[in-house]
């Protein structure tokens, strides 16, 4: 395939029967779609396939049509399985000789290893097509091999991260500029992170407030059970110029944007609360019944979070929130422990006991047991505690008891995180 | 493609710009692969495909010529860029037709969640292809759709993980003994949990003690952060037959397993922690410092955790272990926080605060900061408590923050089952 004028096509050929009976999780896939994205590549083919060389040469051959840049992992090592060097080198009609420079540094290897004599099987590795370049491995035995065709550049490498990321990071700058300088579009994207709002009902709205589109940009829905980004992206524009369309469409979507919307580098809500404490000089503590730790270990996911976060309470039975965080058994007797007033009295009780500045408080029915007709499973309170203020919110989760846990305390996070911002739509307890 | 006798081959077809983009790691592909292995089912190729008709098409066109099973994976969702149901119906020439049914169904969830009228993109998840079987999605909105044709089953599942794994759990047995019955060879497995120890060593230890191989079952390791599943599996055997070679295979590997081996229904290890207490009427709470959380969270991970779990502190600084936990001041000092006593003083009071009979200490340093000379990133202690015994371990944990503290809850729930069993090895605090 020849490249068209500002961007260029690839595709991966992933090599494994590990891969396609599920032993191995394929982590390669989605770090070279990000590195090469970030170089201007676009991915547009994946295929898996087996460790046969019939299969390998017609994901190549078909890659080859579709991509100007086809990448294949896997099947370089030195055992009978690994054929992908053979393979390409039969359909690309380049026979296989042994490189001695490649052959020496393997020999090296092995004997720094400790091992006297390199076995004769790792000698296959030595083995490179007529003609291929060789991309240096710091880490592992088998070199990148890169073969290049009228088509399109075809680029060899180990399946093993380690190696094949290494390689990446070392080569694929100079690599892709040599062949694809003029082709390059530079790419730019950003990424609002928004929580709390399915991702149906945000297309929508976004659609809502931009009726004719977002002109070059392309807009993306990513979700999960925490929330749904919105990427934009551009190719093919400089960066302020991306930057400004950018501002633009946030200016546009605005009103849709801002009750949802969550500032955090690597998109984690708890990393832009850790980050929100920080900035105040505030300090957390947090009581959880339902999600049992979950909000303790978001908020300690987050490297550093030991500046803001004191500790937490799992009080899953009555008695403990009475004895651990002076929850009232009188509010407890009236309400449930599923309640409003519950959820405030433990966030309040958690800043108490800590003596920290915020406190959160979390109390529902995760599922599956426990739920009742008046609260039927999902059904959650949280509440946060900040300075003098209190903000308590009730709902109703769907999904299973992963997905309401997982729910409940994203939506507890965000709710403090509203509180520290003083966004006075969330305060006030709306008593339940 | 008409199947062969004896096997049955499928194809994977997995739709989304965020898997090709890197935004998205695919999950599903391991997770199908291994489950339609354990069912006799052969996966030979995956497709990963942008959100175009044209690419949907052509990867399902292909599929269908070298696999009589074709599952396609993500798409179904609401939104415009889910078009893999019309891209197949048209493909297939089954016209998309509203099934009143599946929009009920999706009307009730909206109500339930709290919302009066159901978005007019959502609709668009009831439209069916003619003739499709629908198969029952017990955690979302989407069903999944079986198109029959003459060459393939042509499966169309959501690519939520949590909701495609609970449909092919819900309906592919059914679903592949009706199409496939005379291809499909009886097949059988079983999985013994590990953990403790890694593959390459428990691979190593295996092969030492099965020197002519398995006969005709097949063993495969399945590793993950918490441990390696062993999975024996025989294709065309009497499943009475089957389950003596299994017998005779744990016979023979017992003196390897022994250490290593728990058992839990659904393979995880605070499921047999929850039900190791259950058995001996025990309760449980927990103190954690660098795993924050997560141990509690793993443990009310298991429905009916609270039968036995009464609950658990985060005490990140040294003041919270010595206020709430009641740490002596002077320990903490000799020893630092990151020593065998205090793991052993957190566990104990753990159990002395909630008065349980069981109790669980953790501390370490998780990284990325943190770490020093002596005490470098992954060293942890750890402390189980069960009625009068107590038994410490220490250990420098490879990997990042989120490896180190995965396996700090993990080993820290095996050394609490380990107590409970009265395995001798483990106990008495060794101080460190």
């Amino acid at each position: 395939m020849i490249p068209l004028s500002g961007s260029v096509r690839a595709a991966i050929v992933a090599v494994g029967d590990e891969l396609l009976l599920g032993h191995t999780v394929d982590t390669n896939a989605a770090w070279l779609g990000l590195e090469l994205g970030t170089r201007g590549v676009l991915v547009v083919r994946r295929y898996t396939v087996s460790d046969e060389s019939e299969e390998i040469a017609w994901a190549v051959r078909d890659a080859m049509r579709v991509a100007e840049l086809v990448v294949v992992s896997g099947g370089l090592g030195p055992t009978p399985d690994d054929v992908t060097r053979d393979a390409v080198a039969d359909l690309l009609g380049r026979p296989l000789q042994t490189d001695p420079d490649v052959l020496e540094s393997i020999r090296v290897r092995f004997l720094e290893a400790g091992m006297q004599e390199l076995p004769e099987p790792n000698k296959r590795v030595a083995q490179v097509p007529e003609g291929a370049l060789k991309l240096p491995n710091p880490v592992g035995t088998a070199p990148g091999l890169v073969l290049e065709t009228p088509e399109s550049l075809v680029v060899l490498l180990p399946g093993v991260p380690r190696e094949l990321r290494s390689i990446v990071d070392g080569s694929f700058d100079e690599l892709l500029a040599r062949r694809f300088s003029e082709h390059l579009p530079p790419t730019c994207s950003r990424t609002v992170h928004t929580s709390g709002i399915p991702e149906s009902l945000l297309a929508q709205q976004v659609r809502g407030q931009l009726p004719e589109g977002a002109g070059v940009v392309t807009l993306a829905f990513l979700p999960d059970v925490r929330g749904v980004d919105l990427r934009f992206t551009v190719t093919s524009m400089e960066p302020a110029e991306a930057e400004r369309r950018f501002d633009e469409l946030e200016r546009r979507l605005e009103p849709v944007l801002e009750p949802w919307r969550f500032y955090a580098k690597r998109g984690d809500l708890a990393e832009a609360v850790v980050e929100a404490l920080r900035a105040r000089s505030a300090d957390l503590s947090v009581a959880e019944s339902c999600t049992g730790g979950l909000v303790a270990k978001r908020l300690t996911d987050v490297p550093g979070a030991s500046d803001v976060f004191r500790g937490g309470i799992v009080a899953y039975s009555n008695e403990a929130k009475i004895r651990h965080l002076g929850v009232d058994a009188v509010t407890l007797e009236e309400h449930g422990a599923v309640s409003a007033p519950v959820a405030e009295a433990m966030a309040a009780g958690a800043a108490r006991v800590f003596e920290t500045g915020a406190g959160i408080g979390v109390t529902g029915v995760a599922g599956p047991g426990g739920g009742s007709a008046e609260k039927p499973v999902g059904t959650v309170w949280y509440a946060a505690w900040f300075q003098d203020r209190v903000a308590v919110r009730g709902e109703r989760f769907p999904g299973d008891r992963e997905a309401v846990r997982e729910r409940s305390a994203q939506a507890a996070l965000l709710l403090l995180l509203r509180l520290l911002e003083g966004r006075a739509t969330y305060q006030g307890p709306p008593r339940g």
